[in-house]
């Protein structure tokens, strides 16, 4: 076996295999489609990986990650900085941005509260959340977790954090996907969907 | 858009796209993992695709990947030099070495024929295997290409080439992978496997 497989081609492999959903198959693939590829593919990726981590950090407003701090959206004058929407990823910012009707600024959690992964709230960015609502002009807290157990348990948490300062606190609404079928909906979408009906 | 994604963060997502099987959810996925992820894990992928390239080359024997030119397996003198067994990819020899029970050495071809993607013979390493045969003590050739539509061309296109040569052409066997069903078997198989049946 260890004749077959250079050292180089197993150590790539190795370290694809870190990555989270790429088992060693896909590792594999990986490594011996770059093999093949041109040089500057590798070299390309090679760099891109360096300069991540050199030349990001995180918004110290925010907690969303950034080349300049603070980021782009809390240093944007247009936008409402009294309207805070809360997202468990930074992906989660960019899937808001894409709506394009949000002109509110962001707090990035970095995960949701989840005991069995032992992450409690002192993990997450719970308490930069509270101190930016003691300390600023904040009318309204949109708490966007994500709408399962996880991100639930952490909405509850931060609501009881805010209960008691005075600022208003929503959650984004639950219902039926857009384009989605009513007969392939599961019970507790459906259960949401009727609950939180609108007059036509 | 462009003030949510930082431009490292972009490039990396770019550069993870262009790889097989990824689509733009897995890069930005990868990316925000490795954002999190210990600077460690990120700077031994960049350290692994930098070597790949700088330290591997391609057997001029068996154009299998390689250190070391000749490689491990064409250097090894406790090796069957006679028998050569014909394969599409590198990951292709692992596979029949992880069997332990074949003692011959290699040629890789890299790739098989396909019309459709406009690979020919001349796209692939046919012309050394004729030469191999043509210069050294072959006693056997054993196609082991992919049992299918494209394997089966290339076999035989091979078969043609060396069909004047002094040389014993064998093929891999078909029939039901051991541990299936035959009543899930698709019907080329079975009927594979039925011309190929042999005594009890």
């Amino acid at each position: 076996m260890s004749k077959a497989i250079p050292e180089p081609v197993t150590r790539l492999i190795e370290a694809f295999s870190r990555l989270p959903g790429v088992g060693p198959k896909t590792a594999s693939r990986l490594t011996y489609f770059l093999l093949r590829a041109p040089d500057q593919l590798t070299n390309e990726l090679a760099d891109a990986l360096r300069e991540l981590k050199a030349n990001t950090r995180f918004c110290s407003v925010c907690h969303n990650i950034t080349v300049e701090d603070p980021c782009g959206i809390c240093a944007d004058p247009e936008r409402d900085h009294r309207v805070i929407c809360v997202v468990e990823e930074p992906l989660d910012v960019l899937a808001i941005e894409r709506t394009g009707s949000y002109g509110g600024v962001y707090h990035v959690l970095h995960g949701a509260i989840s005991p069995v992964n032992g992450i409690g709230p002192d993990n997450l960015k719970i308490r930069e959340l509270v101190a930016r609502v003691e300390a600023g002009d904040v009318d309204e807290v949109i708490v966007a977790t994500n709408p399962g157990l996880e991100g639930d348990a952490t909405a509850m948490y931060i609501q009881r954090q805010l209960a008691s300062r005075d600022v208003k606190l929503t959650r984004l609404a639950r219902g039926l996907p857009v384009g989605s079928d009513i007969e392939y909906a599961d019970s507790v979408t459906l259960m949401r969907a009727l609950q939180g009906r609108s007059a036509l």
